[in-house]
């Protein structure tokens, strides 16, 4: 990556590579340890304990990452040759390596999601999905999954009163339901309202400690006691319950449950302000509406520029974005990105999307 | 876990709770992050750099455990219906959740190692075990697992010598070799061999990060380019290849495979310090033969006693250790160990061996 | 199922319930039966060797059903998480239970055929499916499935010549090609080909000898040597290779093989002279161009009626079809329907559609 | 295999090669065949009443194999990752590809039968096994299966009384039961007991059609309605559930299953007869005690003589038998057996046996 001249990156590509709080190094050089499956890890017992009350359900494992943590909910609710209902570009079924089929043996029938709804799978679009498998040849639906914030629709978030009805819709026909709730905190600060309240309807759900939380690993997948002690075996052989120093990142995350609310909705009034601030350049178009917490999502498609190239030339200026479709920019906010840099970085693309008329080839 | 003291706990249940060391924790801290999976973080690839180096593999793979590491090797070099053979008592088969029946779908078949030669594979056992297959209903064997040091003998190591002549009998009958090495570098330590010599012969090997190592996490999975890039494959589908900051730990590792050989060589004096001490104790036999590296076996079947009841009694004098079977306790030692503890812990087991004839109970 | 009088059913629902020919029974109670498994059976050798001589493949195996043959191939040519190429709409896909999904732990990737050429897929769709790899997070593909005759389009064939092209660009891109051919006989009829040429650029092929064949059951996977070698192993554990007497199928098999291309080419006919009929019928559109083989396509969009209740008006007069979709009702031509069948059918669809006006309400 | 003469072949190592009878054949040969998933084919309707019938179980399906049924009640009672108890040289383990493992996922726990009580699991040894989860790391154990009649210990059979017994051991710890009941109906013969008897503690029974009991094909699984159900669709994808013409077997089992009783006890008194007669011959030793069907295992380690010799003399004089272990012979009883066969087996065996001090080099 060949930088034009001294400035620190701006990096928008991911809000996965937040460094940890000093609070958050303090605590993990404290921590001490204890056998984790055995239940006598303070730091752990302290970071399910937390986790259990601010979702409120019964149980919860730490696991090494979110996918896994998908992948054992997939397990767990499902058996072998189910159906599995998710919104057609949902981060399950794109960004987890296909272990669904691989692995799980589950069949994934893709609904798509409302686009002026952000991306949310609407009630009828369910039922019908439901309906198909009467006509057709596919097998049973054993599972919804939901996912929020919503990461292919430009982190979305889906309401209280959205997901209890679409999981009574789910639930009468007989369904469980997983949410994908990696920036489930996204969505808690962005509502104003207790995470509580936005799991209080499904199963399960899997939360990220990593993004915009800052911890340094780590996700958590909470539900039902028994549900729990199932995914504990499954965890197990897949090497996710083998982490004996579990204890250490669960001293950090701790901290990120309790301490980093605040920084996520700075991570959001920036998106907002970046996003006013790109959506006036010609050639990027920005879907306002879409623009809920802390990612922003720039269609380059008027600019007739191509996606790559303007990455290239955005690195040269120190700013890093990511490529979601071919014109289609994912700008991500977290904890490292100031408002100066939200400045700089509109600048940035603003200059690069403005060269197309002056022949440099970008 | 009541104490009835107020010292410090000598845990010798594990060296699998080792704290990172000081100059660990200031590389996590100084760690800059990038896309691990685009080959872009410093640390990650400065890891795989150095474990290529020291096993002579061409490509590696860093994972959140050596059990994630072991399941993706099964499931790369082994397809699923195949035999796989190792030893009756291996940590593959017994301490990893079964994964190579439920995820690998796999057949284990066990081989009893030869006691007297610290549980390893005889070459004859191995083609006894081969024969089988032909006038058996087994399916066709399509991996050979060793594992260096064996950890339910004790800790005891495989030299180059043994595991070239084995590999060489399981190549040629068309096998591939897959070595659980969770504690190679105590194995290397011991026999003063270079890691090279003892995983020349073999496709893969899985190497633990954060037992005697001390690093925080992780475990490295070595072997060809073209075996790391179906590892991957499975990796991201079984949520191991999605640590965005994996370059935390790897700083770690860094430091882990670079500066903590020594400290295994002592860990080895003190097991053996320890087990000398032991063995006076009636009622206690230790097969020194066995006492390789930093795994002591205690086997009190001639006091009479249950293992439960001396483990209680000992973590009342603040010494913790490990049941492995009714009568047979394990002591592990790792570098929170130092020479007074070594003392401390033997005289501790003296005495609650000693209790028995006192009417204590125990 | 109520008829209004006492006439034969014309049972045009599907080719799969012929009955075996006089000749047939004859030969399946001379069959004398031997083990099968140690290639002890006379029948299912001669079976094998007829059906690698048809095929010119080196090795065959004898199988339960045309999608237990398929699920082998698939498991056979792929790794579990690989991603299979197939027609969108393929039989593999959608009526063999999802196996590719629940047993095979395989992702399937959907190509829409062209409708215009029967819909086969074109080269430069496989060639656009193969690239979106490189960009998505799609897993790599191992495998490609052709199906010849193609159900889902009408019974239509795929070509030497096509085959042969789509079959160079997969395998330059590295991948496997199985053939559903489960009709591979009725393509071989209508095209006046031999087998062979059909069925020589793929790896394997898949073949029903009970559809027009009218065997009692059965269906065969022919590949390589060493591909039928590793098919065996798995169709030991799905219970496929335990058919004791299958001697007795296998007589019948080879009856098939040898004795029935020319009931086919009379199918066929048949299927042409139905089409042309009712294609005149107002209300009901055959496209004449894909009336290639045994099966006619009528869709009955244009009447406005439910095909549900069409059926049930055709069977009320013993005609009977098979809906595929709403709109669009497959009728099947095959050894017990004769010239009188076929203009007695044609009629009763005319008379069923026609009552659209007169307030049957059907 | 050469023959020193013109003798018919009498063919005692399986009795899984019986030709359909008469009635058998003609009953085929009228079958009228219909939609078998729609619950549309006679034959097959009748087929299933009739089982259920016998059985006491609520639905049945009809499956190509009993292997297939065996595996799929396994996947129906049991989740990925569960363990099965199961007698340690099971049918079900050694004889059936060890889909239990590769198909299935399951983790086989053998558990040593009491060679004098047949080969029967005690409660105790049960009990036993189950312990062993709580203090090793064995997963939980989800399934006991049994065998009726048991093959590897010479078709002994399991009373009511002690499959009652078994299976609230079982029940009580939380275990559904499964039965290999490849010969249930030789049990029922020899205990003069209906099958329902015997298959009234159990949850679900596989059942062949085609040994004992001469049908050309087919097994069924039956059990509760909801059992079924799960069933068929995991049939479905293994291509189980796919056989149109099944009516036409069906028609056959029908008549297995009301016509063939009195040719069971026969074939057991011919087996006794043949074992009475073979364990006066010195070198041979015949366990009376397990000569409880239509099995009759023959030791010849006293003789010294190598099994596979004795086969092949033995087929010198047109007999056949099967070998179990180095020195231990199977021979089966079937209705293609007659007394003459008995005596002429007998006197073969003996001839055979007795070379050995006469020099041939057997």
């Amino acid at each position: 990556m060949a930088k034009e001249n001294d400035l620190r990156l701006i990096d928008l590509s991911t809000d996965a590579r937040t460094l940890p709080t000093d609070e958050m190094w303090e605590a993990m050089r404290r921590a001490e340890l204890g056998w984790v499956s055995r239940g006598e890890d303070a730091s752990v017992n302290a970071l399910l304990a937390r986790i259990q009350e601010l979702t409120g359900k019964e149980a919860a494992i730490l696991l090494p990452s979110c996918t896994m943590a998908n992948l054992i909910a997939l397990m767990t609710h499902a058996s072998r040759g189910d159906q599995v209902i998710l919104e057609e570009s949902s981060h399950i079924a794109w960004s987890e390596g296909w272990g669904i089929c691989s692995i799980a043996g589950l069949l994934p029938k893709g609904v798509q999601g409302a686009k002026e709804k952000g991306g949310r799978i609407e009630a009828d679009d369910l039922i019908l999905a439901l309906e198909e498998e009467k006509f057709s040849h596919r097998p049973k639906s054993a599972l919804l999954c939901l996912e929020n914030t919503n990461n292919a629709y430009g982190g979305t978030v889906l309401t209280p009163a959205y997901t209890s009805d679409i999981c009574g819709v789910a639930r009468e026909r007989g369904l469980a339901i997983h949410l994908d709730g990696a920036r489930i905190f996204n969505a808690a600060a962005a509502l104003k309202q207790p995470v509580k309240s936005l799991v209080e309807p499904v199963d399960s759900v899997a939360i990220n400690l990593n993004k915009g939380l800052s911890a340094p690993e780590g996700a958590l997948l909470c539900g039902s006691q028994a549900f729990v002690q199932r995914a504990r075996v499954i965890a197990k052989a897949l090497g996710g319950d083998s982490m004996h120093k579990a204890g250490i990142i669960a001293a950090a995350g701790v901290i990120a449950l309790n301490n980093m609310m605040e920084q996520l909705s700075e991570d959001h009034r920036r998106a907002r302000s970046f996003a006013e601030a790109i959506q006036g350049i010609p050639g990027v178009e920005v879907d306002m509406s879409s623009v809920q917490t802390n990612i922003v999502m720039a269609d380059i498609s008027a600019s007739g520029l191509d996606g790559r190239a303007v990455l290239q030339q955005l690195e040269k200026r120190n700013v890093a974005g990511y490529l979601n479709r071919a014109q289609l920019i994912r700008f991500v906010f977290h904890r490292h990105i100031n408002d100066e840099d939200v400045a700089r970085a509109a600048a940035a693309l603003a200059e690069v999307i403005g060269f197309k008329g002056k022949g440099t080839g970008c």
